[in-house]
C-alpha cells in the first residue's frame, strides 16, 4: 500500500486544549510512518485551505517543540468560521477534493464544535458521493459542552476549572469588607449553561458563595431575582451571583438587550453591555447596595495556568483515537466520550465513534432535572457530573522571560 | 521585661499577597516568644477593632494552617476603608489606646497602601503625644505600586505577572482569525500606570502585541489613538491595546466618562462602563473593524495561580523585617524595598525603614522618561525595572475537591 498524507484543521472559537487535540492527531499520525507520509495543517481552517494555506508539521514544529502545543492556548493553526454550502453540487466541493488529491491526502481531521462537524458531515457525504476513499473524522472541541452524543467535550473541563477556580477567588475578594455587596459574575455560554453551572464547584459547603446561579435554560425573571438576592443576604452579607451571558426573560428577550437598547455613546452609537453590567445596575438602583460585575471573558477559554489535566489528557486521547479510527477505515464520524460504569464511583471514560450527522447543527443543553431552586441553582447530580472533569493541575513550560513558552506559527 | 502582645490589621483593597505579609508578621512574631505573648488580628482593620472584633492566631490558624495564608488571596482578616480623624484631639484616639492597653499591646502592624499609612502616621503621632511606648509599623501593600520611597510594593509583582501572563494569552486568542480585529484590554490603576505598563512584558519581541499601551500619566487623545491603531495594522492584523482604567483627555475628563454620560438603562439610571468598552465602540464605529474589550477586573489582585513567587517571598520578608524593627524600638515607619546594585545586573532587594509621614497620602506615578511613542508605549528601562518582580511560579495547595485549599476565617 502506498503512503498517503494526513491533514488537520482547527475551526471555530479556540479553547485551552484545542492544541492538545491537535497534538494528539499529529503525534499519533507520526507513530504510523508506514501508512502516513506528510502531516499537514490547514492554516485558518477550511477557508485558509481553499486559499492554499498549509504547513508541514515536521518543518513547523520539529522534535520537542511539538509537545509544547499542549500548553499553548489559542488555535495554533489559526481558525475560521466558514460554513460550506448546503448543496453538494456547489463547485467548492470538487475544488476541495482536487486540492486533497494534489496533496495526496488520505485522511482529514477537523477539530471544532457544531458548525465544524457540519463541515465534516458535508465533506464525508461528498466523498461518498464521488467514491473517494479519503477518510474524514471530526474531533470535538468547545468550551460550551453543547455537542450531542458525547458525555462532554474537550475544552469544557479546562473552562469549567477556570470558572470554578476564579469564582472561588472572586468570592474571597468579595468578602473583605463588612458592608452588604453583590458581585455578579458573567460567564460564557449563550444557549447552554454548562459553564455557568460549573461555578457551583467553587462552593466549599452548602450555603457558600456563589449563592445564586442562573443558566440560559430557564426563564430569568428580574423581580424574582431581586427577591432571591435579598434572601441571600440572610446567608452572607457579600453575595456572589453567577449568570450566563445568555439569560433571557419569558418573552425570549436577552437580559443584556435591556441595557443595549438604551446605551449609546456620544456619537449616538449603540453600546453593547453584557447582562452582568445590567444586573449590577439593577441591584444597585433597586436594592441600594454596593454592586459590581465581572465578565470572565476570553480567559475562560485561553488560560493555560488553569488547564484541567484531565481535559488536556482527554483531548490528546481523542486526537489519537481519531487517527486510529481513520486508519481502520472509519469516516464521517466524530470521536465521542462515553463515561464508564466503574462500580466504585470513580471516573473513567472510553472513546467511541458517533455518526457526525447526528451531531452537527444540534445543541445539548443542561437537563432540566439538574436545575433547581426555581432556576437559581443546580443539583448535586450536576456536581457529580462536572467535578471529575476539572481535576488536575498542569505545569506550563516557562521561558527565560518568566512567562509561558508557547509555540507560535512563524 | 514583661511580655507584650502584638496586633496586626489589614486595610484597603486586597492583593494576592496581602496574606503573605500577614504570614510574615505573624510567623516572625511567633519566633520571639520571650518578648511577644499573644498575636492578635484586627478583624476588618481599625474599624472592626474599634468594635472589639479581634482574633488570636494561635486559635484561628494553629500549626500548619498558618502557612496556607501565603496561597490565600483576599484579606484573611477582612479589611476596611476607614480614615481616622485629622485632629489628634478626637476622642477616637484615647478610645483606641485604651483598647490597646486593655489587650496589653506592645506592637501594632498595619498592612495597606497610602490611606493605611495615614492611619500608621496618626497612631504613631498620637502615641508620641501621650508618651505611649506602643510601636506602630506600616507594612506596604498595593497592586498599584504607587507608594513613595520604596522601589516597589508587595502585591504589585503578582498583579503585574497576572497582567503580563494574561495579555500574552489574550494575544494568542486574538490572533486565531485572519480578519482585522482590535482587542482592548482594560487594566486597573486609576492614577498610576504601573500595572498597565507591565503589559509590555507580554511581548515576545519588538513589534509583538500588545502593540499599544496607554497609561494615565499622559494625556489620551482619541483621534491620535485611532491613527495609531490604523498604523498598528501594518504590523499585525490583530491589534491588542492595553489601557489603564484611568486614562484622561487634555481636559482631564476620564475617557470612561464619555460612555457613562450617555448610558442609561430602561429605568433611566446611569450605567457606568469602563474606558475599554467605550474605546471598543469607538474603534468599531470609526474604523469599521471587529473590536472587543476585556476588563481584567479583580483577578488582577486575587489570582492565586499567577502569584509571583518573588512578590510572595518579598511580602513575607517585609512582614518579618517590620516585626524585627518594632522589637528594636522603631515606630512610625513603613518597611521599604531598596534595590541593590549587584554589579552583574542581577536583582536583589534589601529592606529599610522610611518615615511613614513621607509616604502617606502621596502617589508615585510612572516617570515620564519611561513612557514613549507619544504616550502609546513604555521604554526598555521600564522593562528592566519590572521584569524581575514577576518571576517565579508558586504551587497552590489543592484541596480534595481539586480546587485551591484556601484558609478562611470561621
Amino acid at each position: 500500500m502506498s503512503k498517503k498524507n494526513l491533514i488537520v484543521g482547527q475551526s471555530g472559537g479556540p479553547t485551552a486544549v484545542i492544541n492538545s487535540s491537535l497534538y494528539g492527531v499529529v503525534s499519533e499520525g507520526m507513530r504510523h510512518p508506514d501508512q502516513i507520509g506528510h502531516i499537514y495543517g490547514m492554516i485558518n481552517g477550511i477557508e485558509g485551505f481553499l486559499k492554499g494555506n498549509i504547513l508541514d508539521f515536521n518543518e513547523a514544529l520539529p522534535g520537542e517543540k511539538l509537545s509544547r502545543l499542549i500548553h499553548t492556548p489559542g488555535a495554533y493553526l489559526g481558525s475560521c468560521r466558514h460554513m460550506l454550502p448546503e448543496s453538494l453540487s456547489d463547485p467548492v466541493y470538487p475544488e476541495l477534493f482536487k486540492r486533497f488529491e494534489e496533496l495526496n491526502i488520505g485522511w482529514v481531521f477537523y477539530i471544532g464544535g457544531n458548525d465544524s462537524m457540519d463541515t465534516v458531515s458535508k465533506l464525508s457525504r461528498y466523498a461518498s458521493q464521488i467514491g473517494s476513499d479519503i477518510r474524514i473524522i471530526g474531533e470535538p472541541k468547545t468550551i460550551d459542552n453543547d455537542l450531542m452524543h458525547t458525555d462532554h467535550t474537550p475544552g469544557f473541563g479546562s473552562a469549567a476549572r477556570y470558572v470554578a477556580f476564579t469564582v472561588r477567588e472572586i468570592s474571597l475578594d468579595a468578602c473583605v469588607y463588612e458592608k452588604k455587596s453583590v458581585t455578579i459574575v458573567e460567564i460564557m455560554g449563550r444557549h447552554a449553561g454548562w459553564l455557568t453551572a460549573s461555578s457551583v464547584l467553587a462552593r466549599k459547603y452548602k450555603g457558600d458563595n456563589p449563592l445564586l446561579i442562573y443558566l440560559p435554560e430557564t426563564v430569568f425573571d428580574q423581580e424574582a431575582f431581586l427577591v432571591s438576592v435579598q434572601k441571600a443576604f440572610e446567608k452572607n452579607c457579600n453575595v456572589v451571583v453567577c449568570v450566563s451571558e445568555g439569560i433571557r426573560d419569558k418573552d425570549g428577550t436577552f437580559i443584556c438587550e435591556y441595557s443595549s437598547s438604551a446605551d449609546t455613546d456620544n456619537f449616538g452609537h449603540k453600546m453593547l453591555s453584557g447582562c452582568g453590567k445590567y444586573l449590577e445596575n439593577l441591584v444597585r438602583t433597586r436594592l441600594g447596595v454596593k454592586a459590581r460585575s465581572i465578565e470572565l471573558n476570553v480567559s475562560q477559554r485561553c488560560s493555560s495556568a488553569l488547564i484541567s489535566s484531565t481535559d488536556q489528557q482527554e483531548a490528546i486521547l481523542a486526537g489519537c483515537f481519531g487517527v486510529q479510527a481513520a486508519l481502520n477505515g472509519e469516516t464521517g464520524k466524530m470521536v465521542s466520550f462515553v463515561r464508564q460504569d466503574t462500580g466504585d464511583g470513580s471516573y473513567k471514560i472510553a472513546c467511541e465513534l458517533k455518526d457526525v450527522n447526528e451531531i452537527c447543527n444540534k445543541e445539548k443543553t443542561v437537563p432540566k432535572e439538574w436545575i433547581c431552586e426555581n432556576g437559581s441553582d443546580v443539583t448535586d447530580d450536576f456536581i457529580s457530573y462536572a467535578r471529575p472533569l476539572i481535576q488536575g493541575s498542569v505545569d506550563v513550560s516557562m521561558g527565560e522571560d518568566g512567562l509561558p513558552a508557547f509555540v507560535y506559527r512563524k
